[in-house]
């Protein structure tokens, strides 16, 4: 008969889930309370509250949508995008594929401005689109490309779409708690993440915000959301407050302990403190890295600190090392996706997984495996970077 | 600062969620592994055999969502209904109102069958609407109305769906676990649950199941589906097993262990333990009721025994009454929903609250309370009751 399941402890340095800190894991098994008891309405309204303070947004609607990050994603489509409608859609990875898909599937029409993977977008290019498509309603980027360690330069897109009257919607899945990211400053308007990057909590929450302007444009739908689920005129209902709540669905109640744990140590730390965190264990990572003779796949004003694409060395087996590091080392890296399958390693560096004993945990497991598959590395030289980069940065 | 959230234990005999067993929120907080890790993928296969115990299926497409019931109703109605189809849909309390709004929202037309709250869904009614829309393509019920504390007869339904040839899509979120559900031997097409009501699972996630008959119909659609988060041709890549496995979403990793160990402790009291269990339970408690002289609101044939709604006495206030037991005795019974709010309430006795404790904690605190309202009520003559009703069924 099947037994209960005892995961091994792993170091997760993937592109998420990403190490989940023992406080929130704690918080995950404290005893279900009902999803209607006041005490959880309280709870719903501080998370909130905290969310607001990780977007960086005083947006009222400003929530955790009760399923995964790709969930989160087409809530902002299909409340934002009608039948007909054109939306200017950047892809320079596996997310704006995905943001293609849902544009299509609300009737909409895609204008595709493409960048190659591991590179920004373009906000030229971006422009060129808006120009050239007057009626686009609506300009959706990935923020932080899981998919190739990749920064765009969410200001400026913002900005170019504000010129032109276009609402944007903005992929924030890796981004939120890692990197600098301003909702109301740069005036983003359906904006998503996910729970298991840099917040470091347990995966299957999306959290989500939406600007005034966005919530007009829901109001003033002539089409229903064709999603029950996802209606943001639903769900608003229901995170409205006590008083005035209305039954929508029952919310993952153990998942929202966890979440408000998880944004409590980002409140107790500090968003700038993390971000600054994230950026410092980055670049002991990358000395580390560069010591060990491997080349980073981003260029450098475009890393994402949390997400680092390395290039996997010629005549280096792929999957045989990630199953050795796993094996060997009960530690996680990611694989390439699309494109970049098979080319590169992601590993992540995400809220607690943002640790020196992470940095130095990956950059000897690397060592030894790669190594073992016949790579000249001299020993202990990408500790000794990483150490000094450290250093250098003050303590 | 906001401060780390420390819930009440709670006794849940509402509509869901129910009291959580400490073994699934000790499997809860097992350290998150990777959702490509291949220990979660051998976890996932597990969670596919132990969810077609649970339906009663060899149906391979058996999997949960990674979001709550009402995500898992959405994910049957996208998946199987089109733009100009038509679908009938029995009403008999506030979720066939919900699977109106799915089906409208799917482009399609829905031929609504309406029975009584508190009743069951009129098989006669249903054989009248499917000979009357010979285009149906779709039948839709629910089996155990949780707003309501009705069970319909689930089999002669999908065998009316059979002989017009229509497949049937059911409701199982308050069933599954609790009372007779044989998706196989009863024919049904796209069955949609809950963790959170029998299963005694934390909330958040929906075990479905899809016969052959409804992937046919999936893999043969001309309209992309128009969620993609839903879209089961997808989420089938995802759940395929590890060697074809296709990246779709980031599972609710935690969630999983714990639906897995809900899974593994209904596995090992077997079904029918399960069931007779419930059963057992709910006669005490009704016992114990009908001596206090309250009233149930379904009639004797179709109670569930998992929900059991009880009519409010005149003069006693429905808020007031549930606000002392949550405060005085840390007790969560449910309200009544849409037409029965303030007429009705829903005591729950599902799954690991299907306990002789909860039965005597429920009888006790109701009497003190109702006392206190001042209704005339015998001391402990529901206690009595309810005791004798165990004996009478022995051990």
């Amino acid at each position: 008969m099947t037994q209960s399941f005892y995961p091994p402890q792993r170091t997760l340095m993937g592109p998420g889930p990403s190490d989940v800190a023992p406080r929130v894991l704690a918080a995950l098994a404290r005893p279900t309370i009902g999803h209607l008891d006041p005490l959880f309405v309280e709870l719903m309204d501080e998370i909130k509250g905290l969310l607001q303070y990780a977007f960086q947004t005083e947006n009222e609607l400003t929530i955790p949508v009760s399923a995964p990050g790709s969930a989160g994603m087409e809530a902002c489509f299909v409340n934002l995008v009608a039948p007909g409608d054109t939306v200017i859609v950047c892809q320079n990875g596996v997310f704006g594929a995905r943001m293609r898909e849902n544009v299509e599937r609300c009737g909409a029409t895609a204008v595709m401005v493409e960048d190659a993977w591991g590179t920004p977008v373009d906000p030229q290019k971006v422009e060129d689109a808006l120009k050239a498509h007057p009626e686009a309603s609506t300009l959706a980027f990935v923020h932080a490309e899981t998919s190739t360690g990749a920064r765009s330069d969410g200001k400026t897109l913002c900005e170019l779409a504000q010129q032109h009257e276009a609402l944007v919607i903005m992929d924030t899945v890796t981004s939120l708690g890692g990197i600098e990211l301003k909702v109301d400053d740069w005036g983003a308007d359906a904006v998503y993440s996910g729970s298991q990057k840099c917040l470091s909590c347990v995966p299957g929450i999306s959290p989500v915000t939406f600007s005034p302007r966005a919530v007009a444009r829901i109001q003033n739908r002539e089409h229903k959301v064709q999603s029950w689920f996802l209606d943001m005129q639903l769900v608003m209902g229901y995170w409205s407050g006590e008083s005035k709540r209305a039954y929508h669905h029952t919310a993952p109640v153990n998942a929202l302990y966890a979440l408000h744990e998880s944004l409590v140590m980002l409140r107790e730390e500090g968003l700038e403190a993390a971000i600054a965190r994230h950026k410092r264990n980055h670049l002991a990572l990358v000395a580390g890295l560069h010591a060990m003779g491997l080349q980073m796949a981003v260029a450098e004003p475009w890393r994402l600190p949390q997400l680092n694409a390395v290039c996997i060395p010629d005549g280096i087996d792929d999957g045989d090392v990630r199953a050795r590091l796993l094996r060997d080392f009960d530690l996680e890296i990611g694989a390439g996706l699309g494109a970049l399958a098979g080319k590169t390693w992601r590993i992540g560096l995400m809220g607690h997984a943002s640790r020196e004993r992470n940095v130095l945990t990956c950059l000897n497991a690397l060592e030894a495996v790669l190594k073992g598959a016949g790579a000249s590395i001299d020993s202990g030289a990408a500790i000794d970077a990483a150490n000094a980069c450290w250093r250098e940065q003050g303590a």
